[in-house]
């Protein structure tokens, strides 16, 4: 996705160095490949780098002093928030209609993803940077988020609805429905077996329809239909066998 | 959102308590509250909730032994993967569409999202309690989420969209499906109905999880799997009467 190459995740004075880790990870998750860090807690920062199974992408990150620096080279800045903020002075947009935009821009241009501080978010200074402010949908009692969630949620919005390369399980994703045919072996088989243990009167008609109904409420696909059928001729053999062996005791 | 009530985030043998809090969190954001933890490495559970400004939700956890009793109340139970999963038995969705399955379950039965341990995810026999699966759609370079990143996206897709004012869907209120309690014992009855018959080995397990995922996939509502469990009884009742008496063929 090489339109995904137009973007900067732009980290803002972050403190915590497994915040940090978080972010690379998300992105690693999506496919975005450049961070930029601006003003960071120095250790965190150091930390976040040497840890155990950093990535190429923390190891590449680019350090700046401040934001201007930082998004001078992007055609498109957006600030992120979760917190309501009632300051704001910029345009507000929601996460799904801010990541059309973004998208579209994407196409042509590089666009700079703000994320602020874990204690404060993007400073009214930080924000002045910004064409507009994009905020992620939490409720209001509680809507500041955790940092490398709030990067994992806004670049999974970046991401949504593509073709990913196609997911290949060995699971056949729409088993064929079975037949009619296979319905009503699978309905008899199990009549079969009911009659055998004396829950179904062979007479009553109106037992075999409700159980015919009630198979074709099971919405079975076709091999589902065929295990289930082999499992009620085994139980079928299995109480004939031992109906057989109880009435003539002494054949043995 | 009201129907969010109905979602019970359920996270299986967790190790790392800063995850649990990072999953408590991102439900607070997205004002869902019903946490439930699945045998989780008992330091963690224990450091998670008496961390400094843990939440509410957190000390009201339930706390399980296995996946069964935690999901035993709800009528459909999603496991949800990052990661791409070529040993996959049952059927896959995208978060995207997944979502929307369980929204519409959302507004009328108690839905069970299920998240596994930070270093193997959902083990088969976890996911064999599962209606089905939901991935998160990571490239497949690096598919492996962040467990407090997963949850955070997955919540994140479920309010994506929504006016806060409540969505009042027209919900037409179908046969109430089966709960997870009744899909299983439906489950070990016919199992039990089996190992008498010599189909199933009782010291097969993979036999039980194929059993266990193959009534799932019918999609049974509540009416339906009770009857079917007592014809299950029935025939084996019949099978212990029949074994007995031609074992004891004396007796009368």
């Amino acid at each position: 996705m090489k339109d995904l190459d137009n973007l900067r995740v732009v980290l803002v004075a972050t403190r915590n160095p497994l915040n940090i880790g978080a972010a690379a990870r998300a992105m690693s998750n999506f496919g975005v490949r450049q961070m930029r860090v601006v003003n960071p807690y120095e250790v965190a920062f150091r930390e976040a780098r040497s840890a155990v199974g950093a990535s190429e992408l923390l190891a590449k990150a680019e350090l700046f002093d401040h934001v201007a620096a930082a998004v001078a080279d992007c055609a498109l800045v957006v600030g992120t928030t979760a917190a309501i903020r009632r300051d704001l002075q910029q345009r507000m947009r929601r996460l799904e209609e801010g990541a059309r935009v973004i998208k579209k821009t994407m196409a042509g241009g590089r666009v700079a993803l703000l994320f602020g501080s874990e204690r404060y978010g993007l400073s009214n200074d930080e924000l002045s940077h910004c064409h507009w402010v994009m905020r992620i949908p939490t409720r209001e009692e509680h809507g500041s988020m955790n940092l490398g969630q709030a990067v994992a949620i806004c670049l999974y919005e970046l991401v949504r609805g593509r073709k990913m390369a196609t997911l290949k399980t060995a699971f056949r994703e729409d088993a064929k429905s079975a037949s009619s045919a296979e319905v009503e072996r699978l309905t008899q088989g199990l009549l079969h077996v009911l009659r055998q243990s004396g829950y179904a009167n062979p007479r009553k008609i109106a037992a075999e329809e409700k159980l015919r109904r009630l198979v074709r409420r099971l919405k079975l696909n076709a091999d589902d239909a065929e295990v289930l059928l082999g499992m009620m001729r085994q139980v079928a053999w299995k109480l004939d066998a031992s109906e057989k062996g109880k009435s003539s005791p002494n054949k043995s």
